[in-house]
C-alpha cells in the first residue's frame, strides 16, 4: 500500500520556489471565499509516521493561508474534563464551525493505533474503533463538511535516516524523543496496523492521501495542492447546484394493517391517587439514595423526554428533580438552535451538553426532533432526517459505551385528551 | 451583623401551607416573563455556614421554579482545565445568559473565605480579593444582570444542634462530614470572616440578604419572596423604562494643545530591508526557542494587535505565528459577536478564549473594541464605552495576577498612507 510513497519523490528548488508563491495566493483566495459563504467547515488530518513531517507541515500551512480562519489541534493527552466523556467529545468541541478549517494533528486514529501497536487492544477492536471512525466521517460529510485526510509516509530507513539527522543538528535535537526511537523499533508491528486502518476507512467521502513524507518541498507542495483543489472543487460545486445527496429514496408506507406501537397502547390507564403518591415517594426516596450514593461520583446520567405537546413532560421531570440534589442536574430544553450551533453538524449542540461524570442530564426534547419536528414540518431534508436514524444510533452507541445511563421516554396522550389540555391551559390564562 | 439573623425566626405551617402554592405560581410567572423576554440573566448566591439549609434551598428553589431554566452550579474543586486559568474562569464560563437564572452555591466569595480563615492569606489579601468581587458585580449589573446574594446564617448554638440533629437521623446523616465539624470549632474564626467579607461587599447594586437559616420555613419562604420582589421589580422596570445608567458625563475635550500620542509619533521611521530581515530571522529564532523550552508548557501568551485598518496587523501576526509551532498558537480574528454572545456580559466573548497553559493566543482587534469601534460607530452608549476603561483594566489585572504574559501592540499609520494602502487593495483586485 506505501510502495508509492517509497520511490524517492522529490522536487527540486527551482520549482518549488516558482510554485509557492501561486499556491499561497490561491490558498488564501479559497480560504477567503470559504470564510464568505461559510458554507462548510474543513477538516484536515495529518496523520503519519514520526519523523515524516507532520509538525512542520502543519507550521507550513499556517503560513501559508490566513491563520485567523486556521485552528490547529495538537490533540495530545486528554483532560479530566475530557477523560470523563466518550472518547469523541473532545473531537466535537473542537470542530471547526462553517467557514473556518481545522488541522488535527492527533486524531480519532491516533490512540486506536497506539493501543493496537502496544498490544492494549485486540483486531477486533481496532476494526470497531474504525467502523466508528469511518460512520463519523460519514455523518460529517453528509452534514456538509469536506473532510481531507493525509498519511505522511517514511520507509524504515527513511524513518531512521531522518531521525539521526535530527539527532546531529544540535538546533533540532529537542525534536527527537525517547518515544520516536521506540516507535522505530516497532516500525514492523505500525506498518502492519497502519495499512490495516488505511484499508478500512479509505472510503469515497474522506478517502487518505498516501504522501511520501521523506522530502520536505515535495511533501508540502502535494499537501498544499491537494487541499487547494478539494476547497476548490466544493466551492464550485456550492455555486453551481446544491449537491445533490438525496438517497434514492424508499417510500414510507404506514403499517398496511394500521397496527403501530403508538394506537396499540392502552390510553386509559389511570393509578390511585393514594397509589400514585405512596409509589412517588417510595421511588423518589430510592433516587435519591442512589444519586447521594459515593459511587455515582463515577456515573453520568442522561435522560431523555419525548412525546406530545401537553403529554406531561415537566411534571414527569419536575417529579426526578425534586428527588436529587440540583447541583447533581441540569435539564436542557431544546429549543431552536443558536447562531453558533447552526454553523456545526446537527449533532453537536447535543454533544456540547454531555455533562461530566456524577452528573445527571435531562432533555427536554431532544436529537429526535430531527426524525419528529423538523421531519415533520419540512426544516430539512428527506436524506437528512433518513440518515439521523443511524446517525443517532451511532451517538447513543457511544454514550453507552462509556458506560453512561441513558433512559429515553415517550409519553404519548390521545388527540382528544390532548385538545382537552391545550383548552384547559387556555382558560387558564 | 448578624443579629436580625439570630432572633429565631420562625413561620408556622398553616401559614407557610398557604403562602407557598401563591409564591410558586408568581415565580413561574416571572420566570415566564424572564424567559420571554431574554433581557436579563439573573444571578443568585447562595452563601452561608454549614447545616444552614443552603443545599436545601438551591433544591427547593428548583422544584418551585421551572428546571429548565435555572442552571445550578455546585462549583466544587476546580479542573485541570480551570487551574490552568484565572480564578474567575470557571465564573464566566457558568454564567447564565439573558432570560435565564443561575443557582450558584459555590462563589467568588468561598475560596478567598476559606483561604482566610486557614491562615493561607492576610487579611490584605482577602480584602483584596473582595475588591474584586465588587467590581466583578458592579460589571454584571452594570451589563443588566440582576444579582442576588443570600447569606444564610445559624448562630454558635443553632449550628451545633443542627448539625447534631442531622447525625442522629440515619436518613440524613450523610450530610454531615468531618469536615462540617471542623468548620464548627473554627466558628468564632468564620464569624468574623464572614462580617468582613458582607461588610466589604455589601453594595447598592448587589446587597447581601442575611436570612436566618434554622427554621426552613423561615429561610425557605423568605428566599423564595426575595428572588419574587427582585425579578419583579425589574421586570417592571424594563417595562416602563429603559434603565437610566447614564453617569453624569464629563465633557470629554480633545488636549488642548493639540497634542496626543499618535500625532506625536514619528511615522517616517523606516528599516533598511537587509537589516530587517537579519533581526526578523534573529528574533523569530529566539521567539522559536523560548516556546519549545520546557517550561513554556506552564505558561500562556495572549497577544493583542489594535490599530488602523491596513496598519500592518495581519503581516505582523503572520510574523509571529511562523516561529511557533501550530499546535502552540491560536489566532483569534475579532468580529461582530455571536448570538451566544450577545447574550452575556460584553468580556465574556473574550474570557472563553483565555487558553490553557502551554499556549500563546494572539487577538486580532480585542476587547479594545468598546471604547474603539464600537464608541465612534455607536454602538454603545456613552456610559458603557465610559466604564469599560475600568472593566477592562480588571480583566487585565486578573490576567496578570494569574502570571499570563500580555502583550499589547498598538499599529498606526497616517491617514495618507491608510488612503494609499486602501487604493492598492483596490487595484489588486
Amino acid at each position: 500500500m506505501f510502495e508509492s510513497a517509497e520511490l524517492g519523490h522529490k522536487i527540486d528548488k527551482a520549482t518549488y520556489d516558482a510554485e509557492v508563491p501561486k499556491l499561497r495566493e490561491a490558498l488564501l483566495d479559497a480560504q477567503f471565499e470559504l470564510a464568505q459563504k461559510a458554507k462548510f467547515p474543513v477538516i484536515i488530518l495529518i496523520g503519519g509516521v514520526d519523523g515524516s513531517g507532520r509538525g512542520d507541515t502543519v507550521n507550513l500551512l499556517n503560513e501559508w493561508m490566513d491563520p485567523r480562519h486556521v485552528q490547529t489541534h495538537g490533540m495530545g493527552d486528554p483532560s479530566d474534563e475530557e477523560l470523563d466523556r466518550p472518547m469523541m467529545w473532545r473531537f466535537w468541541r473542537e470542530l471547526p464551525p462553517k467557514g473556518k478549517i481545522g488541522l488535527f494533528l492527533g486524531s480519532w486514529y491516533t490512540w486506536p493505533i497506539l493501543n493496537r501497536v502496544h498490544g492494549v487492544t485486540k483486531v477486533a477492536e481496532l476494526e470497531q474503533s474504525m467502523e466508528r471512525a469511518r460512520r463519523l466521517e460519514k455523518m460529517l460529510t453528509d452534514e456538509g463538511a469536506l473532510i481531507i485526510k493525509f498519511w505522511l509516509h517514511l520507509s524504515k530507513e527513511k524513518q531512521e535516516a531522518r531521525l539521526t539527522l535530527l539527532e546531529e543538528n544540535p538546533k533540532t535535537r529537542w525534536r527527537v524523543t525517547k518515544r520516536d526511537w521506540e516507535h522505530f523499533r516497532l516500525y514492523d508491528k505500525f506498518r502492519t496496523v497502519h495499512e490495516n486502518v488505511i484499508r478500512h476507512t479509505n472510503t469515497a467521502e474522506a478517502p487518505w492521501i498516501i504522501v511520501e513524507g521523506a522530502e520536505a518541498r515535495y511533501r508540502s507542495l502535494t499537501v498544499g495542492k491537494v487541499i487547494l483543489e478539494a476547497m476548490r472543487k466544493r466551492l464550485q460545486e456550492e455555486k453551481v447546484v446544491k449537491r445533490h445527496n438525496e438517497p434514492h429514496a424508499i417510500p414510507l408506507l404506514p403499517s398496511i394493517d394500521k397496527l403501530h406501537i403508538l394506537n396499540s397502547l392502552d390510553l386509559t390507564q389511570t393509578i390511585e391517587k393514594k397509589t400514585f403518591e405512596d409509589k412517588l415517594e417510595k421511588y423518589q426516596g430510592k433516587l435519591a439514595l442512589l444519586t447521594r450514593h459515593p459511587r455515582f461520583k463515577n456515573i453520568t446520567v442522561i435522560v431523555v423526554f419525548e412525546g406530545n405537546d401537553a403529554a406531561g413532560k415537566g411534571g414527569a421531570i419536575r417529579r426526578i428533580t425534586s428527588a436529587v440534589e440540583a447541583r447533581h442536574y441540569q435539564v436542557v430544553p431544546i429549543a431552536a438552535p443558536t447562531e453558533e450551533e447552526r454553523a456545526q453538524p446537527y449533532l453537536w449542540r447535543f454533544w456540547r451538553q454531555i455533562p461530566r461524570k456524577g452528573r445527571l442530564t435531562i432533555f427536554d426534547r431532544s436529537w429526535y426532533g430531527r426524525v419528529l419536528v423538523e421531519r415533520v414540518e419540512g426544516f430539512c431534508s428527506q436524506a437528512d432526517w433518513m440518515r439521523a436514524y443511524h446517525e443517532i444510533n451511532d451517538f447513543e452507541a457511544q454514550l453507552a459505551r462509556h458506560n453512561i445511563v441513558v433512559v429515553k421516554f415517550w409519553l404519548t396522550i390521545s388527540k382528544d385528551e390532548q385538545l382537552r389540555r391545550f383548552e384547559e391551559r387556555v382558560s387558564r390564562h
